[in-house]
């Protein structure tokens, strides 16, 4: 690995290839493509939050002028075959003989118009039997509660049942005998903590063009984070081969973990295939509201055991994630990360998934995470009130470190947890006096981080610009994260780079971008792509200078001769090289492609200090302080700016996002007036500290920054408000209403 | 070299990957590409041809409603500092201070609508002092014709003058000693042929859409034959890094070389840059003749002197090519051609080039092939006819073979010259009996084909599914030609094969498709990376196997152990080595990259039978047959399609087609309707066939095989012709009212 001292473009903050078209609105989102040919598409919706569909009647909707098509479950590959969870993810994108959430598509219509695509909307009919619903995990556990899923069995059980349930999946994790950990402690505490299902908040709904030719070549454009995976889904929705989907990938206007899998694109394509034209998609806000994938809700219960000096003995949860209507929580990476910072010898976990008539939730950065580790961190922070302990003198003694155990499964390499606890006790924001009706919070956060499978190739032009092709789409300055990492490789200007994320046809594989792990793997990708790069740069001035290619080395950008072999010129520099490649042996390009591992974990220490007004229970977050180990910033605004976002949409979490139902399983608040994310004026400027604590496995010490960030900001919010308030909260969000309870009761 | 024998994929006769769609109409052509905000350009064109431009007044055209910018020569970079041939290139793309043919662009418009853009072409003023002009070489070189570059010197000039002229370039070839060649003859002919400018005559206008945003990045989508080097060409005419312009070829309704060069482009980008929007530009057809590139006019003289066994002694060749405004005729290829077939000591031939007021020619297959050899293969029938001997025979009799020292340059490899004209004696065609003015002609065809920088990257699906990734863009079907090499070299179905010409920012430089070269030099690319991905999935088997990679073998598509090596498989297909890759070590791709030598000549032999109408001089094909030898034909039946197609536009430039200039200097016949190119009824059948005599630098024997068909057709309707009234004739087009003049003549 370089020292850090060595670097010369790793660590600046040059302007992302993609900022100034994003400004001057040049940029091209999902709505943005056009077609020649092309028409419109809409989606029929279920307006019933749990029913059968007897029959589909599309005659009246076809009749309409304008209408070219109308595609329904029964036009896509039969699935009756399917197990369970396949066709779950195709029931998903179009039911078929039950719909399961209220916004669950039933049809597709395409038409010329927008217009005409709505009133064909209105025009099929549907005949559907309303059944009981529910929308609550607690009471979809009941006995005798209505079931979603015949078929569906509880995974991970350790009794299967052949009833029917709305369990889907039991979980555990154990280490040491928790038993006797809470027999050695002084004092236990346990509390249940209640998280509401919120949405990740993108402001671009989704959108896609969909196409399929006559020879069954499928195009899709959409804004996605994963290309790729759009396209193994799409052709496993549309059964079709892997070869015959071809995905470009828009910019994106936020994505968060919400759009890593499918909702429209599959019903494009077969539109497209009934009417012989492209089909353009986009979603209504309320659509994206009603009908893509939330964050789980979650009943956690956690139970610590400590000494009087602070040192934990035990730690117990029990956690309990909606997954909506069809399986596919974040409960295992939640289970994974609960108590990760903690170097406690004695831990048990229990989780438990259930489907609630609430659309299928998705991934929301670090999935999981929050929910768990609000639990976790909020009693951790009690703990600490009950002992007077200092909340981060209490982690720091308890503190994972290298070489801890952590519960689920690995033994912690270098990790920065200490560094970060350090960074916030020293931070001035952790030593400003509080006021009256004021309180501080400390929370960490915790996300594993991603690997998997990344590809890139590198192309090197004869005016000696590099082009950089990879298929990770760009959501928070990657683009400029591998312009950075190739200039530093091939040791040139970070402005003598170009980078383009290819469509899934045109580049090697890369899985999607999510779970933090694209500087890290795509990362990787490239910078291997960049050394096969100059390995044929070295050979080709080897050639010219007559000697071995282990003769000449590479440095700052150019070929020298190795110490003690002499050739006629100093040095020849890319440029050069790149001006003679066709007449030197041919054009000169590199790959490089992975299935990476050993992605660094990457810690954060959160603080947040809040007012609250006691007549209202309204809150204030007087500041906010995002202190995360990056491993290495390759781009610190960037790294700084996934900090200040994570907690943005963490403090949202926390004060005001919830999904609300009414009494007909119907969401209530499906619009950003009723489904408040904070705006500017909500938040303070969030302070960021990076630390970098460099993980080793990868050649400049990235560890994935994207997730983490929103981990810690629930407990930090909830212990400020609990500290000022002086009672402790339980239940997010922590509105004003709920505050005021809170304050107002016994 | 594989044996033909052992191929099981080259040489069959799948269906097109762009067959189905280009049936269907959804292909995308030049035309077919629409953006958000486009707007429509339109170019401002000289109504003289030779004119000084003393001032561009747009006021008026800006100020109609909807009209967005006008761009001239001003708003490109100053090119008063370029060298001549350079600042030649610009000028014909936009007029600086003189314009030079009757359509040369002289600023460029951009509106909201094509109505409107055109009202604006005709509301810019542009004041022109006429000059005087010549648009006839032999006129262009007297003493006292109009100069149009006062700047302009002879290139390769024995005695350089000061001296303005007209004469672009003079070349020379020698062989021998031609006096004493001529010396030792029984009999010496000589005659001047004369060829007109012809048109390529594709069926799709040029086409574009140019953008660029406020970062400076643009983006270029159209129809060409070479999307790296329109790159290249507009990134010089606009002054910009080649990193800087990101260009996608469409599919292209025909080229012929005519699109290897810039017209639009760069005028859509600086519209674009000037009005913020994506600019479109689409030529008309009177647009398409009078200002893209059409085929040099050539007068060629040539005398053959020979025994009156046959055996040639002496060859010389005079070659007068017109440039059209500024040089860059093809008269070094077409001298490099003339006398190639023929393996005689003594050659000398000189060549002129000359600008008149025409538009400046660009390539038209076997770019100055047709023209040089049209003259040389009419003398040499006329000789065969002299001496009373069978035309077939007494080419036979001077044939090139292996060995023989072209005159041009190099010592033949294994060459199919013999081969073809043995074919040619064997065919049916060519013993048929013919009756009354009725004549039979037969010339040899030659073209040298073209080597060149090439690149390929290959994707390998989680399906097994195999992504080639190119950037020729795909004429003649190249796309199957790759798909078949790489079936063959993997060992997996034409089927499983997909192909993407993609953009010049997500794939390796690859040359313009034309000089033959594409499924030779990129077709060696796509084999290196194919083995560059066997040599990845046999190291995955070894891991697998735990053996080591060089004790795995790859044939069938399948990995196995090599003999004596036991391990417990007794194969692992790619398929399923494609399905476990992200799980053994990552996603595989391979790349291959060459500058790629030793394209195999390929020689060509046609036969047409002609009947005349004596009374109205009117031609009828009877029959007409082309061989030539592909060295190996990967896809017969387009190497079939290439002769055919380049037998029917030779047969259209032998018999009709022609520019026809009034006295203005006006091109009077600048639509299909007056520029008659041959239909569907003009034609019998051509028949075909095929040689093979492989090229061995290629691994399966490649020779490009586009080129040659275009050259040999003009010398055998000619010498048809000659044959048929029983006068040589000597100049084309052979239209009904020359041949009658020529049967009337005394």
């Amino acid at each position: 690995m370089s020292e850090a001292d060595d670097l010369k473009y790793i660590g600046t903050r040059p302007i992302r290839p993609d900022g100034v078209e994003k400004v001057t609105g040049r940029a091209e989102f999902g709505a943005d493509q056009s077609m020649p040919g092309m028409v419109h598409g809409r989606v029929v919706r279920s307006p019933h939050a749990h029913a059968r569909i007897r029959a589909i009647d599309a005659s009246a909707a076809l009749a309409l002028p304008g209408v070219l098509a109308v595609v329904t479950a029964d036009d896509f590959p039969d699935r009756s075959a399917f197990r369970f969870r396949r066709r779950a993810f195709v029931d998903n994108v179009i039911a078929s003989e039950k719909v399961f959430y209220q916004g669950h598509p039933v049809a597709a219509v395409a038409a010329t118009s927008i217009q005409a695509a709505e009133a064909a909307v209105d025009a099929v009919v549907v005949d559907y039997e309303e059944l009981p619903y529910v929308t609550d995990a607690l009471e979809a556990m009941r006995e005798g509660a209505p079931v979603l899923h015949d078929d569906m069995r509880t995974q991970g059980a350790a009794e299967p049942s052949d009833e029917p349930t709305n369990i889907a999946q039991k979980n555990e994790i154990t280490k040491g005998d928790i038993t006797a950990g809470f027999a050695e402690a002084d004092v236990v505490l346990e509390r249940t903590f209640t998280t509401p299902m919120v949405h990740q908040g993108y402001i671009e709904p989704h959108a896609c063009v969909g196409n399929i030719t006559e020879s069954g070549q499928a195009s899709i454009w959409c804004c996605t984070q994963g290309h790729f995976d759009v396209r193994n889904m799409a052709a496993m929705v549309l059964g079709m081969d892997l070869g015959d989907v071809r995905v470009m990938a828009s910019e994106i206007g936020g994505g968060f973990g919400g759009k890593t899998t499918v909702y429209l694109e599959p019903l494009a394509v077969k539109l497209s295939e009934k009417c012989g034209r492209p089909v353009k998609m986009v979603m209504t806000r309320e659509e994206v509201f009603r009908a893509t994938g939330p964050a789980s809700g979650t009943i956690n219960t956690i139970r610590v055991g400590a000494k009087t000096d602070g040192t934990i003995t035990a730690m117990y949860g029990n956690l309990i994630y909606e997954a909506g209507a069809y399986p596919g929580s974040p409960l295992g990476a939640g289970s994974m990360c609960l108590f990760a910072p903690y170097d406690v010898d004695n831990i048990h976990i229990e989780g438990t998934e259930v489907v609630v008539n609430r659309p299928r939730v998705a991934a929301y950065r670090a999935p999981g995470a929050p929910q768990a580790m609000y639990a976790g961190e909020s009693l951790i922070d009690e703990l600490a009130e009950h002992l007077g302990l200092d909340p981060i003198e209490l982690r720091l003694k308890n503190a994972a470190r290298e070489g801890t155990h952590a519960a689920y499964g690995p033994r912690f390499g270098s990790i920065g947890l200490i560094a970060c606890l350090e960074a916030a006790k020293a931070h001035p924001n952790y030593s400003r006096t509080l006021e009256q009706n004021q309180g501080r919070g400390v929370a960490v956060g915790f996300w594993f981080n991603g690997g998997n499978a990344s590809s890139a190739e590198v192309h090197l032009s004869d005016s000696g610009m590099v082009q950089i092709v990879e298929g990770s789409p760009d959501i928070g300055g990657s683009r400029a994260s591998m312009a950075l990492m190739a200039a530093e490789t091939l040791g040139i200007p970070y402005e003598r780079i170009r980078v383009r994320v290819a469509d899934t046809d045109s580049t090697g594989y890369c899985a999607t971008t999510g779970g933090s792990r694209t500087t890290f793997a795509t990362g990787m990708a490239v910078i291997q792509a960049c050394e096969d790069v100059i390995a044929q740069l070295k050979a080709r001035a080897a050639e010219t200078w007559g000697v071995e290619p282990d003769q000449v080395e590479w440095s700052d950008g150019e070929a020298k001769p190795a110490p003690g072999v002499n050739v006629e010129a100093e040095s020849l520099p890319l440029a050069e090289l790149a001006r003679n490649q066709n007449r030197t042996g041919g054009p000169i390009s590199g790959r490089g492609s992975l299935t990476a591992q050993g992605p660094g974990p990457s810690f954060a220490v959160n603080l947040a200090d809040i007012e609250i007004d006691p007549e209202t229970g309204r809150s204030t977050v007087l500041s906010f302080t995002a202190i995360q180990d990056a491993g290495r910033a390759i781009h610190p605004d960037y790294v700084e700016g996934q900090l200040q976002g994570g907690a943005a949409q963490g403090i949202g979490w926390a004060l005001n996002e919830e999904y609300i139902y009414d009494e007909g399983g119907v969401l209530d608040n499906p619009g950003f007036l009723d489904y408040r994310v904070p705006v500017c004026s909500d938040l303070p400027m969030i302070d960021t500290e990076i630390v970098e604590v460099p993980n080793t496995t990868h050649p400049y010490g990235v560890r994935g920054v994207g997730e983490t960030p929103i981990v810690a900001p629930l407990a930090a919010v909830g212990n400020a408000v609990s500290r000022a308030i002086g009672k402790r909260v339980d239940e997010l969000p922590l509105s004003p209403p709920r505050v005021l309870a809170a304050i107002e009761a016994e």
